[in-house]
């Protein structure tokens, strides 16, 4: 498993950014608004704002983003991640390894051999 | 700044899973079908499968939850961040970058002064 | 079957909402935006900016809102119904029809003696 | 204004699907959990799974859906149309008069003149 080397050298990087997020939550009192519910409903907020970049955009120009795009862009995937550490960090769940190990699970859900050219559901294989 | 002594080391072990997900689309040819338009979609459809766990809950009941639940949101935040990854790679985003650049920009936008226990919006201060 | 009736009232009335709708779109040359898979992203975004209304709010005050807030809420609540009647139209679903079926489905699948006063999923009971 | 005469008629019908929904969750004794924060949580977990059914789909293939899907797809329209009538019930919103209030907004902000075949943001024009 490569997972388990790749996390020792990240764990101490990303728990750097999980006690950043701590302390910015903690300065402003508001861990009290930060229940993973209320989190859940952030971080679908900011995923929405990233799908509004797209929603009239074809896919090519979405692969094409003028420089102005991709900056905002770029700030609503970091919102997205931020709040996505900021769970995380409130579960007890470590985010890296729930990463490999997903990957594994959709190794054996969708089958290179069996799949491959067919963005279906899994229940269709 | 710490973030640039971060990014160093958690590149190459955050490069590892960006490279693990380019494999993993490419062996089924699902490139094609991964354009950030669509991989908007995928990454907020998570989301809501993330929310659906908690709609019906207290605040307290998602601080919380049961093994068993916990397991299944586990891996629901693995699909968002699996997605969040493919979309930062197909835009040549660096997440870990823009995370701590939007933290900067959080920092001067919430002043910690004027915002203490209060989680309205930026533009209400 | 009660609805029956309710459709060949309502559908005249219903049907002057999608008609100016049609005619919003039109006159805007925007029909060639508006396939269900754009609209579909464009309803989540407004979905998502009710969310965000509610999001740092407690049940209780999501129930009592302040005046400018509910008009807040009430804008975001028509641009969703807009963008439904919108998608329903373009693929030739009558809305109103839809939902009475959906509610006979629901209460096969949610029988209220098993269901009472918990909340879970359906595969649940 | 068309609006008013439409409302008069589609009232009464409209209202008996509202009053048909108080009484499904009364029965079920759910009213505790549909606070307008939580349905809020719903409704946008309904537009995820619409959302879902057209993520992997080209725009042309949304507009022709195979007959087997687009069932499937009826009932997730009449989903969030559910939750709709719902939130606005419990918050006293006339979704009808709403919607045609909004659309009079709308039409003042992008007219048609100058975003015809433009599908931009109000605040590019």
């Amino acid at each position: 498993m490569t997972s388990s080397a790749d996390s020792d050298v990240t764990r101490t990087a990303h728990q750097r950014l999980i006690q950043r997020l701590r302390e910015f939550a903690d300065a402003r009192d508001w861990e009290q608004f930060h229940s993973p519910k209320n989190l859940s409903m952030a971080l679908i907020v900011e995923a929405a704002e990233l799908v509004e970049h797209f929603q009239w955009l074809t896919e090519q120009q979405s692969l094409r983003l003028p420089e102005e795009k991709l900056a905002a862009v770029e700030q609503e995937l970091a919102d997205i991640f931020i709040y996505l550490v900021r769970i995380a960090d409130r579960l007890g769940v470590d985010l890296i390894d729930a990463a490999w190990r997903k990957i594994e699970i959709n190794e054996r859900k969708y089958p290179a051999a069996k799949v491959r050219g067919n963005a279906g559901k899994s229940s269709d294989f």
